[in-house]
């Protein structure tokens, strides 16, 4: 809670090493297993998120209608649970293979930060996407009536809220998610904390798990793309698709606004800017 | 997040050691203490395992049939909780003495990727189903009329689903756990992190945890045929014994599939197998 | 557990360092753009802070009006955990940047043990206060008349408990949280165990989290006054109002007495004190 | 999961050191300030920890009763987490300064271990009674006549239990905790993953958290016999008077098993008496 005094002599005699960007487009990628087998563990974790999830939402509104039991489910709360809960897995099993995105808000907040190269961003976004239309598939596959009755896990504007208002709310959750997924890989911090790697998807899920509390009412909470079009695909209601490029548009912003937030406020870019100001003998 | 780069490499210059494939049947792992002891361990395990979780689930029924306050027990949610933090704790406190199966599935699918022999995988699987049942047991002792009342903690099929639908569910999360236990356990991740092996209970409970808040709908939740198996011999219905099979079946093939996927997608056997397009001049 | 065995030797044979106490006033510190920087990070993390939670605490409310489901929000366990998760993910964001205070008692009772230096223990409550305002602001943008239908999200005393008893819960929960940031963020421990400042955000959510199940019946729980300040401004309500002084004295008493707790009775001070006891032949 | 096979060998060549069995009586240790300070974080920790948790039972309580709103108070759910979320925070907080047991089973558990002094174990004991005296009277002082109204937070063996039931509970819940706390604080396991004092707690808190999911219908859950006995003063009715020995007995006994299934069946104990038979040629 006090590093700072110790951080601030941390520009002239840096202790990590920023890897050089992501080339823009780098042909030899595409010619490793590595980068196949990542497209792979992308499209098998997004499609298990989507799996648990909307099996997650179907089940508990099966369960509080067949009953008297009003509690007869896991509750908003179990829901939510499953959101950030399938995401400290899902990231905790995939970084060492793909970087464990399995969401293309995420991949394009990376590649906002040049952290990956194009194509690569590309693809893992249709991995991700056919992932998540699969993992709704075999819910309704499997909850068949119920699932089309229960809403189908797709991502819709709740009454009473204007469009502004979802959009809103979907560019400060990403920015939560991202800005967090952020923070848990920053090289600076992984040159003190050799092992932020496997401590990072805790803190990542429980971001998902609290942007889930806070905006089900709203949005019933996206901020991951392919979550709200994989459940559109299949649920494949006008309603679902009108609201769907809300759950595009306000994602992909509030990574952006995440890359910069971190990139150049929290990070060296902003504090070369004011080189100057710095260098005038304090330092 | 973005290991993938400084990974690309690895397969030719390794900073990871495999350790040799468990023999198949090794006589001299028999006369150890050691082997013993592990026995006892995964006894004492999956007995306290189930009697927490059990007695969870009958309790909860018991309270909300009791009181006024519908929703006067700890909730779906609380019996997800119960099995997925049992399995967190159960994992952390005998990783060390038998590598924490508590599980038949688990052990299954480490013995198809020859991490422990014929022989303790056939022993572990006894001592497990017997700690169930003495598990189940205690439960039946305490909670008496209760038992029988409220199901008994049984693994049953629920109305409207077919039995298609329910090995499909056991089998996806069977998978779900085992790919984590794989991934948390890889000995390339324990070489670059070297105390993978002390965080690794926690994903792996939440797995669990996970699942149980999908499934427990559709068949209750076995994923584990231990636990099916002994609360089946304790409650003692025709029905619970009439879908047992889906609680043995389902669950080993979702172990047989991660451990393929671990084995031959995520790591080295694919690769070799492509080794012609990789030796192509890229690496 | 029995760590105590080895550490009595302690005073004598010192294994940590402690750093020189922060200066009264450091003008060189106001020129450094990493001193801007933590500004920031605190005003935009308190802002994340109390939209996540408020909207959490409003989306509730207006869940359960709605439907004929009386669970159908995520309950008061969710709100716990949505202030608790959000401390959780927010310390381990900003810890790094501008120490993950997030809470004027926070940032009080480690200037009170002189670990920051009075400028910037001021600015940082002032960028407190205006993130908190910003972050209720949005809210209520959001929600619009169930913003104020639904309280606000405003802490205030509940019906039934006297103004001594809401002003003790507010100084012993303010209490267990700074005394949980000693104790995670003692050099003594850092030194023993080098990666203790990424674990520390998870033990200081729990206690946040904590503090909210047990007092949200009496005050809806503060023990930040930026929190409780944000809410009132933008609810601004005469009982908001009236009981805000309580938000304010009870969390900055209970945050000196626990960095006198901290730094007297369980670090040296107190030893040094008895040094004549200590000294008589014993060591 | 697969840590047995390198670890068969390790009674010959130990990588671990066991610290010298405590001293029975150690007059030194009364002389010295250490002991003290642990003596006050115990009792600071337990009233915190009665503070903490009897208000939510209390608080949960008052929730229900007062508004139409069935789920307006954290459920039994929450309750379990206030019990369970507590142990972790503190013995996070006091492990290195008291060892952290803040119950006086897990104190006589590491007595019967020979890793605490007999005046050290009595001297906490009493420290943890009077700790939880002082903040079961807080939480009276607090809630007044709700207070009685609902049960004082403490222990008593619910209708339809029999008094063998609720002692097997306890020493069965009691035997999971302290089991636990062994396996976490095992010096062989320090030996290998020298973090593990840093994370040993939240383990200890889950166990904590499982056992009262579990047995909170039955006995509302000992397992910490200062717990039950600062609740049973403060309440002070028969009931709870007439039912004391249990919450004291059913956790000693369950403490003593713990203890002897860890050092003799799963340390090295067993192994020794068992020499004979390890040592006919198979090392």
């Amino acid at each position: 809670m006090t590093k700072d005094v110790a951080e601030e002599g941390s520009f002239s005699a840096k202790d990590y090493h920023d890897p050089p960007p992501a080339k823009f487009i780098d042909p030899k990628e595409l010619t490793r297993w590595a980068f196949y087998r990542a497209l792979i563990a992308e499209f098998v974790a997004t499609l298990l998120f989507l799996y648990i999830t909307v099996l997650t939402v179907i089940g508990y509104k099966s369960q509080i209608d067949k009953g008297s039991d009003a509690c007869g489910g896991v509750g908003v709360l179990g829901i939510a649970w499953a959101f950030g809960g399938m995401i400290f897995v899902l990231v905790y099993c995939t970084a060492g293979i793909s970087g464990g995105h399995i969401n293309p808000a995420v991949t394009f907040g990376l590649f906002l930060a040049r952290k990956v190269s194009l194509p690569r961003a590309i693809m893992y976004m249709v991995a991700q996407c056919l992932g998540a239309i699969c993992g709704v598939g075999l819910v309704k596959a499997f909850h068949k009536t119920y699932y089309t009755n229960y809403g189908g896990g797709a991502n819709e504007l709740a009454d009473g809220y204007s469009k502004g208002t979802g959009l809103g709310a979907e560019i400060i959750g990403t920015f939560v998610l991202v800005y967090t997924v952020f923070s848990a890989t920053d090289p600076k911090r992984n040159a003190r904390d050799s092992h932020v790697p496997v401590l990072a998807p805790l803190p990542i899920g429980f971001a998902v798990f609290m942007v889930h509390l806070a905006t089900i009412p709203i949005t019933g909470t996206g901020i991951n793309p392919a979550r709200s079009f994989g459940a559109a695909v299949i649920y494949n209601k006008e309603k679902a698709w009108d609201d769907q490029w809300i759950f595009w548009v306000g994602p992909f912003i509030g990574a952006a606004i995440a890359a910069f937030y971190h990139q150049f406020i929290l990070r060296a870019g902003a504090a070369k800017a004011l080189g100057s100001f710095r260098s005038s003998g304090h330092v």
